[in-house]
This record gives C-alpha cells, sequence and structure tokens, in this order.
C-alpha cells in the first residue's frame, strides 16, 4: 500500500473518470498520449502519482478548503494590457489550462512541431498531478489602478476588497507587495507548483507582468501525517486552531463568500498574504522560556501553557500567582478568537528561504496567507491588534502584503471570475 | 508496501541499529526520549519515516554516491576566526551534529532548561531523518586566504584544490561564490535540509559566518521512479549518461581520490559548484527543433538525436546528408566523454527559482554540483571547452562557483577532516 493510499478517498479522481473528462473536452486518450499531450502515467501506465489529483471544477476554487499541500509557488501579476477582451481572453486560457495541469497534463496539448517553441515547457512531464491546486485572485488593481477603471470594473468592485490599512512596524518591500491578479500553486512537488506558474506567466506575455513570486515549504510527510500539526521554522506547531475544512458550520461563517457578496464572489473567499520574515538569529538565542511564554505554547508538545496535549482547549482566564498562566501579550491570546469578538480566519502558511540578506543574515520566515469572508471583519481587526502588542514582534518583521478577491470556483464549460465580467 | 520500501536496503539503517548507535554514543534510547532528544518516531513507534537514514559514518562521506535526495540546502561558510582550536572544536561539534541529524535526533540532546536557547530549533521534530546526507567540503580559503595561512594549513593544500580559472562567459556574483567550508545537506524533506543548515550555523556563531546559502529541489518522486532521468527547468531529461554509483570502476576512476592524494583525502572527492541561471524567458519562445539541436537530444523522450530510446548509444559520428546528426556545438557532443579524452565527472545538479530579478525575469536554472577525483582533469578541461562553444551558453549564464576539498569519510570516534589538522 502506498502512501498515497493514506489520502482521502475525496483528494482523488479515479483514472478512468480523468479520461472521460479528456473525452468531454473533446480530446482522445489516445491522440492525447500520441502527442504527447498528457503525462504517460496517466495515460496507460498504473502509475500511483496519476490518482493524487485534485479536480479544478466545483462550487469553491481547490486549493482553499483542500488539504495544504507540502509545496507553494505563489505568484501576483500586473495587468498591462488596458484591453478589457485581452484580459478576458487570457483568464479563458488560464481557466483551461489550469484544470489541464491540475489532472497531470501538459498546459496544452503538445503538437510536436519543430518549427514552434513547444506548448509546455516540459518540466512536470511524467510527474504526475501531484495534487496541484491553482488558486486564482483578482487585486484592487484590476478594479481601479492609479484612479483609472482600466476595464470598466471599477463600479463592481466588491465593498469587502479593501485596500489594506498600514499596520504597526510594516517594513513592506513593494516589489514583494500587491499585483492585479494573484495565482497560488500549490503541490506535493516542487517541480509541478513551479511549472504550473512558468507556463502561466508564459501564456500571460504581453498581457500580464509577474510582480513578484513565492515558494515555499512545508514538511514533505505533511500527506502522511494528515492528523499531526505542522512547524514553522520558530520549531512550534503552527496550525492547531486553525478551521478545519470539514467544519463546514464554520467554513460557511469564516470562509466562504454568501449572500452579501456579489454573485461572482459567492462561494469565493478573500485572500490576505503577509511575507513575514523572522529573525532567527536573535529568536535561536532566546531562552525556551521566553520563546514559550511569547508563543502561548509549550514547544515540544504544542500544548497551550499550563497543559499538557496540544488539543487542550486555550484556558485563557487562567491564573498562577494572581497572572495569567497564557501571557497577555502571548501570541495565541491576542489570536485567539475569544480576543477577536469570536473572529477566525483560516490559515494555509508556508515556510520560506530566501537566501541571505546584505547582513549575511537568512531571509526567510512564514508566507503567511489566509482566508476569510470579509477581511474588514476578520484579517485586518486581528492583525491591528497583534501589531500593536503582539510579544512575537520583537521577532518579526512583515515584509510582504496583498490582497485578492477569490472569486468562487468554475463548473466545467465555463472560465475563472466570467461572472465579474458578464 | 511503502514506497520507502522500494528505495535500496543499502540506504537503510534499522530501527535496532539506530538505538545501538545511540547506545554507543553513550546515550541510552530511553532517556533520549524522555528529554525529548529523539524524534518520536524513532524512539518508539513505527514510523516509515524511521527507516529513512542514510548513514552519516564510512570510508566515503555520504552525500556524493548517495542516490540523489529530493531536496538541497547548500550553504557556504567563511572562517572568521583565526584560532585553529576553534576551528577545529567546530568540526567536531559539527561532526556529532551531523551523524544525530542524519538519524533523525536533534543537533544535541535537548535538555529542556527554560533558562537557556533550546539546544535545536525544533522545527524537525517529528520528521525523521528523510535521508538526510551532510557533506562538509574545505575551500582554498581555509589553507591560504590573501597570502594569510592562518591556521598552519597552507602547506598540506592539496595540489588538486586550485582555484578555478575565469571561463568565458562568467558573470559571477562574489556574494554567491567561494567560501572556506561548504555543508551539503540533502534530504527527502525540505525542512529536514533546512534544519540541518541553520543548526549547524548556528553552532558555528563566532567561528564561521555564512556566505552564501543556496536551495534546490528535484522533483518529489524521484525516489519512487528511481530508474527515470529527472528533467531539468529546460525541460529536458539531465543525468542520463551520468556516472552510476554501482559503477564502482567508474567511481574508483573518476570520482575518489586515490593514491595520488593526502593520506586525509583518499576516498574524497573533489566538489564543483557552478550557479547556473537560464534565461527561460528567452528558451521558452525558441522553437522545439532549435531547443533538440541545442542540447542534441530529443526533448520527449531524451533519446539522442536520431535515436529512438532515451538509453541508445550517443553516436557523435552519425552523419545526415553529410552533416553530423548531432551538431557541432550541441551540449552532449561538448560534453562527452568522447571529446574529452574519456573524461567524466559524476553530477548531483538541483534546479533553483529565488524569486525575480530587477527586470522582472525569474532568476531560475540549475545549481550545478559535480564531484570529481581532480579538477585540473576533469571540470576545467571539460567546461572550458563547453564556456568557449557550447549551442547551450545563448540560454545560460554562469552567475556562483566555489571549489572544495571534501575529505575522505568519518568513522566513528572520529571527526571530519581529523586527518588534515593531524
Amino acid at each position: 500500500m502506498s502512501e498515497r493510499d493514506q489520502v482521502g478517498s475525496s483528494r482523488r479522481v479515479s483514472r478512468r473518470g480523468l479520461l472521460a473528462v479528456a473525452g468531454g473536452l473533446g480530446i482522445g486518450g489516445a491522440s492525447l498520449a500520441a502527442c504527447g499531450g498528457t503525462r504517460p502515467g496517466l495515460a496507460a501506465d498504473a502509475n500511483a502519482g496519476s490518482e493524487d489529483a485534485i479536480t479544478f471544477w466545483g462550487s469553491h476554487q481547490a486549493g482553499i478548503a483542500s488539504p495544504a499541500q507540502s509545496r507553494l509557488h505563489f505568484a501576483a501579476f500586473d495587468v498591462v494590457t488596458t484591453d478589457r477582451a485581452e484580459l478576458m481572453a487570457l483568464l479563458q486560457e488560464w481557466t483551461a489550462a489550469a484544470a489541464r495541469m491540475t489532472k497531470g497534463q501538459t498546459a496544452a496539448p503538445l503538437s510536436g512541431n519543430l518549427l514552434a517553441p513547444p506548448e509546455d515547457t516540459g518540466e512536470a512531464l511524467d510527474l504526475g498531478p501531484a495534487n496541484l491546486t491553482v488558486t486564482f485572485g483578482f487585486g484592487p488593481g484590476l478594479f481601479s489602478k492609479d484612479g483609472d477603471d482600466r476595464f470598466g470594473l471599477g463600479p463592481r468592485r466588491p465593498p469587502a476588497l479593501v485596500d489594506l490599512p498600514a499596520f504597526a512596524g510594516d517594513q513592506l518591500d513593494p516589489n514583494r507587495s500587491g499585483g492585479d491578479l494573484a495565482v497560488q500553486a500549490c503541490a506535493d512537488d516542487p517541480q509541478v507548483a513551479f511549472h504550473c506558474v512558468r507556463d502561466l506567466a508564459r501564456k500571460g506575455l504581453g498581457v500580464v507582468a509577474m510582480r513578484w513570486s513565492q515558494l515555499g515549504f512545508d514538511r514533505t510527510s505533511v500527506t502522511t501525517q494528515a492528523q499531526s500539526t505542522p512547524r514553522n521554522l520558530m520549531g512550534f506547531k503552527d496550525g492547531t486552531d486553525n478551521i478545519r475544512a470539514e467544519d463546514t458550520a464554520a467554513m460557511s461563517r469564516f470562509v466562504w463568500v454568501g449572500s452579501e457578496g456579489p454573485s461572482w464572489m459567492r462561494g469565493g473567499s478573500y485572500l490576505v498574504t503577509r511575507r513575514i520574515r523572522m529573525t532567527i538569529e536573535l529568536w535561536d538565542r532566546t531562552p525556551l522560556g521566553d520563546q514559550e511564554q511569547t508563543i502561548g505554547r509549550h514547544k515540544r508538545s504544542g500544548a497551550p501553557l499550563g497543559s499538557n496535549a496540544e488539543n487542550d482547549p486555550v484556558d485563557l482566564k487562567a491564573l498562577h500567582d494572581g497572572q495569567p498562566v497564557i501571557p497577555a501579550n502571548s501570541h495565541i491570546r491576542l489570536a485567539s478568537p475569544d480576543s477577536n469578538g469570536g473572529q477566525r480566519i483560516m490559515r494555509r502558511g508556508y515556510s520560506f528561504t530566501d537566501g541571505m540578506d546584505s547582513y549575511g543574515e537568512l531571509d526567510t520566515g512564514l508566507f503567511f496567507i489566509c482566508y476569510q469572508r470579509d477581511p474588514r471583519r476578520q484579517f485586518i481587526p486581528i492583525y491591528t491588534r497583534l501589531a500593536a502588542t503582539d510579544a512575537l514582534n520583537e521577532y518579526v518583521v512583515h515584509t510582504g502584503s496583498a490582497v485578492f478577491a477569490c472569486p468562487r470556483g468554475t463548473t466545467r464549460g465555463r472560465w475563472v471570475g466570467q461572472g465579474l465580467f458578464a
């Protein structure tokens, strides 16, 4: 039994199902294989990889509630055309390419024509779907940029898609922030995630230009230890109290846009990214006790301070010698729903390491991703409080920031964000 | 049967063997577990991850002939002390820490002392060994730097450890080149590789300073497709004609230093790294036929031009209409042993992506690693020829370069490079 068999069956698409889909697009499985348009494992041979597929289609975009894969390649683009039709055509092309790649296929069928550039860059041939999800988002600049409503979308900007305010302590690099379009590619193989972003960028030539991109990683074994919480680069478990996708009530309440949103956003979600650099040299010289007081949890077990097990309830009222056991400025107290009027966000962070800075310190940390129903009630007030008093601020600095409206999922025959342009 | 079981048994260390080793170091398995010094899977529970261990000890350093893991974290350090004893003490500490981490243990036993910084940064707790290998190398600067023989090692510099010459087309960034010490950490989990480099760097505080570091990736599925050749980011199979570790005659002839070297280098190897940036935007606009003529192979199959299968022999004499089928300036012709007096090198490259450059293009390519018995007869003449006329030069630029002498393997009770200091 391969480790892939341990993944929940809801994540799987059978090979037969895949071929049916290919047929439904009017492309026969046989001809695909003949022209190299499909990866071998998919077309013919039994290959564990071919079962690691998450469907692109549905009422929600994949990559939000999907179990977090172990690799991220995130890219933000500026739209450089002012032609609405070009933008719409690109979104249609991106939809088709994303749907293909999530099945382990090339971004477009390969013709084998020696006189033209290959239709796909090729580095993901033979690798299978690797649970690739592609999640698209629309930034504020799509609706209005420097006061210019380039695409006639200004009046359709959802009120919840606000520009983020300046937060205390922000040290944002504009070259790592913002963007008119977002592509979040998550996969269990970095080469598959990279290939996805690269081939989408290539299709966008002349219509969009990449503004920034970010690689992220989690432990490889994430799929085999579905019940254990990953650790961030501070060495602490991160995500213990996250919203679980199975908790549909919480998903509806906190993640998916409901009837308050425009129809193209119902079932969608708002995405906030923050590139959080950790000053790990300082952190690594901090005593264990201080680290635990900063986070509010025990390092080894992940249990809240004063408790024994990771999933023990966080008792913010507990006192010891008249002092709160979980300190007043600890991260988990300030981030907890009880400190935030019951509000929660769905986190999907990845660790990053981008070499060294000019001081010879590792440029490393957490690429924080969160999804929510309305950032005005969720990320913004929560992080405003954290930015002001979180003890963790001594060890982190936010160097990138962006916000996007991720439209509802796409059903077969339609394209991502189509309702916005209707 | 887990996919890990498909890995050759030579790579495995049994759990019983691991505990015996721990015992041999004078640390009981039980006390280790009690103080959190070992990851849980290792000490008690059956855990597939605990079998993914490659022993640190042996006559050769691991990470040279070991099957390539899917992730790389490479770091080069400058030695900042001038105290020989401090340098020796660090190498001893690094040896002990590396041996522990390759078993899936923390870099040092955890005391749980709340008043001191934790002995290990913690992000790899629970992750298992993930086939971690740690390979150490000594750069020219260890023997003499700016004319200063800081450690009295100058007379012991092996003649084969030459400074690399300037090659045609080099655009080397000094901040991505050179270094007095090298640490190559390879693992099947990026968080394990990162943790290893981070904790070694931390132990080196005040003795060494990180000069540069490089993350690299290969497809995740590398261990499940041991017989298939990975593709680089040009989309071509890369490594078809590489030296195979099982070919002990070729390893002895081309990789391991023999009696010509000083005793501390016998069984060691010389490491050359080159950070090769690919101008993928240009490559992606190049017709398929031109790409294949540049490389000398068919893209889809990996077969040499004019052949059908990847492993068909490369026939450099074949003609078509009086012209060579494999072009005169194609990469595989110029790199082939037949064009280089029979010389070969052992390659161990990883793809990299380091975000974008100031022109908005992806800074991406191949972090080329090669091992050899003598760079004066191998990498230097081979690459001199390639740098002059390889058709591939139109699409790549070398932005980093380094050379290191990787000493023979370390046997238990000794430390890496001990013979150099004897």
